[in-house]
């Protein structure tokens, strides 16, 4: 079906990435002078037949440590991202030998710890949530589980977007969940609960918040306070939710987005007639009442599951053609907020986490090619304009695990065929319940473009803030 | 009980790491020219209070990516040593926020892969074993699970340890496992299975190696026709096996190493006393019958045991005081090696798998601690020498998943109390019999020292072996 890749195009594939990334500065990745294998094409039992240098690449990797400062930050983070989805995915959709074309691209590479704080003592939490990982980046403050952007005791702590706002330069938040959700709500709310969407929720769970006691508003009316240039994703659900206090009392979300000048968009085609998108005119696009439909679906893991026939994914039917994808999302997003001082951009794929939590290996598998995309996105304007640096990560690790095939797991299991037509079982086995969990495994993280230096080796979370603050010079 | 550090031992610790691996070449890191922010000491709530990094680190990125050669290459190998087991390790014996002095110093970091290759099909297989990955480093050849330094055709490939060895270095080979196991076995052995310790085990198992067939031998008897200066670990038994053909036909592999001039020791004293290894009488540790006893002991991982109170470590009461560290075996085998011409050293901390493998936290985490020591002493020591590059990473990974403490797993749990004085749960999942499974994820592989710059992004298991041999100059 989809993404049967020849070997041949995979190759190609492995080029293009090599020459795209490693070349911009100097072309001296394509050029291969220090090339010390010629290994037989496509013949992964030969000797040097599955390496992946092309020759000493000292000078390629010194030339991709640049200093200096950039005028816009990508960040694009694949929830639930770890090491082991970043492998399932580049094993079904390129093959083991093969090469995400934008994940596997970036020069640079590190790993970071995740760990949240427990509320009650302030000690180490070791499998945080989203929330808590998410505010982590984007304040430089660890939190606890459920809180967005506040410290644990509930200060509001500044985020990446805000400063980046107060410093005159555009800002984006994109996301395939809910806008609401923890990931991108960290950049643009304050609140002590992750589930406070609307007014609704934060009457009863998030009183500190509530318009009607004097606090900042559900997550929903600080997003619209914050007012980001472009917002894209899911959750209009909580849109017909109605103010309680202040000036739009009575009002519906939707009504206070249109009365603030927001323009709204609900669709590919409406996303695409947007021609400019700044603080007069803000751009809202809520493209699914919850989150989006993901790319792929496919046989469910189940108890014993490694033991049936292996199977492929399938595009997800019940995903409207109407919906853009994240890499399209991303595209327009670049288009509306390049500009003289610069942009800060989140773009998350959310639900390699959500398929994850759902033992659906497919559903998992897709997002992460769909976040993959964004990251070629973004690679790509990077290269061409320059003065951009890109870093993609996760925010903690997760379940699935590459076992082997046929074999006898606690947990729920599935096999797939891949892109090498080899069968890869995943293995979902930390929960009992209906949802697997996080897991604390420190992730991968990776950069690409002035400052991208500083992710290279060990570093936690937290130092991501300060690594986009800096190289964007906010302060 | 031990390692019980306070936080104030664990930020020295930090900061001596960061001394020690990036102030080599300038001190850049001590002066902390840049310094962005000024946490407040150990308080993991407070803004900045997490971050690793202290002010830019693009210079100090920029001098780690060395070119040129080393005299010597030291490459440590954590077998079954994924992320997961460097993050339990980190957690339980320095803390979250704490630094491994030897594996979190390297400066330059990257991810490979690891994927073996089916003997049928030539087709990858997602979850590889320790011969097929060692084989992968040993020689830049992909292999089958099972095979030892041979392609999946039977053919030998040349090991990194025979070319240094035929370049004029001398070389080393050290383990905690049984010096015959497939991690150290793929420097020393070409043989299609590797549990063909002994002249036994190959009659049966590996006719075509048999020395009664006209073959190589057994791993113990190639091991000594290689002849590497130095060999540590385990396996004493194997060497009571007698030879069934050739020279050495009714003599025992112990016999027949006294006889061809070797030095046999078998206690930290023994070790303590030799003072040259070298052709003429190459260095023979064997300090167990089999693998090791290991460092850390503690509670069962058991359905449901993330539920029972958290326990700590304890020191193995059955590990002999005369059975030296991984540490001490590396440091003795460093001054024997040490000379004009150059060495290459393999160092394997073999039991972090063995105890993944057995659902052993304590184990597990102990013997990662273990091999950081040892990482420690490489690092020490190639600052203080130069022309010496270590490279740090594992073999594959493995089952063990740091999770929500208290949660319901399907699989075996344990909760143990960690250096934070915080609970952390470890969840083995991955296999209903009583050895749990190797996992397919992409590693992390560290690197310190001149060719270390070919270690950053995205590698192959296979790659690492042309680094070596390219930093070591060998062709």
């Amino acid at each position: 079906m989809h993404l049967r890749l020849s070997r041949q195009h995979r190759r190609a594939a492995v080029a293009l990435a090599a020459v795209t990334v490693v070349g911009t500065t100097s072309g001296l990745a394509v050029a291969g002078g220090g090339r010390h294998h010629d290994p037989a094409p496509d013949d992964l039992t030969a000797h040097a037949g599955a390496t992946r240098n092309d020759g000493d690449r000292t000078t390629q990797v010194r030339k991709a440590v640049e200093g200096g400062h950039a005028r816009n930050v990508i960040l694009l983070i694949g929830d639930g991202m770890g090491d082991s989805e970043i492998t399932a995915a580049r094993n079904y959709a390129e093959g083991a030998a093969g090469r995400l074309a934008g994940i596997d691209a970036l020069p640079l590479t590190g790993q970071y710890t995740t760990y949240s704080l427990s509320k009650a003592t302030g000690l180490p939490d070791y499998v945080p949530d989203s929330a808590a990982t998410g505010s982590a980046w984007a304040t430089g403050t660890k939190t606890y589980d459920n809180a967005v952007s506040v410290d644990i005791k509930g200060q509001p702590q500044q985020t990446l977007l805000e400063l980046a706002k107060a410093h005159g330069l555009k800002t984006g938040d994109l996301t395939t969940s809910e806008i609401q959700d923890a990931t991108p709500a960290v950049q643009v709310a304050h609140i002590s609960a992750r589930s406070c969407y609307g007014p609704d929720q934060t009457s009863a769970t998030c009183p500190e918040a509530a318009k009607e006691n004097g606090g900042l508003g559900s997550i929903t009316e600080q997003l619209l306070d914050t007012r980001p240039d472009v917002t894209l994703g899911g959750g209009a659900t909580t849109f017909a939710q109605t103010a309680k206090a202040g000036t739009w009392t009575g009002k519906t979300l939707r009504q206070q987005a249109d009365e603030r000048g927001y323009q709204v968009v609900t669709d590919t085609a409406g996303l695409d007639a947007v021609r400019r998108a700044d603080q007069r005119a803000p751009l809202l696009g809520l493209f699914a009442p919850g989150n989006l439909p993901v790319r792929y679906v496919g046989p469910a893991a189940t108890p014993g599951g490694s033991k049936l026939p292996a199977q492929r994914c399938t595009d997800n039917p019940n995903r409207p053609a109407t919906q853009p994808t994240l890499a399209e999302m991303t595209e327009k997003a670049i288009d509306l907020l390049e500009n003289r001082k610069g942009f800060f951009l989140q773009v998350e794929g959310a639900s390699i986490d959500k398929q994850d939590h759902a033992a659906d290996a497919c559903g998992q598998i897709g997002e992460t090619v769909d976040l993959d995309e964004a990251v070629q996105v973004a690679l790509a304007y990077a290269k061409r304009v320059g003065h951009t640096s890109v870093f993609v990560t996760a925010d903690h690790a997760h379940t699935s695990q590459i076992i082997e095939v046929g074999s006898d797991s606690p947990g729920r299991t599935v096999t797939l065929t891949t892109a090498d037509d080899a069968p890869m079982t995943l293995n979902y086995g930390t929960s009992t319940g209906s949802s697997q969990q996080h897991t604390g495994s420190q992730l991968r993280v990776a950069g690409y473009g002035p400052g991208a230096a500083n992710i290279v080796g060990l570093t936690d979370q937290t130092d991501l803030f300060f690594t986009i603050r800096d190289t964007l010079r906010l302060r």
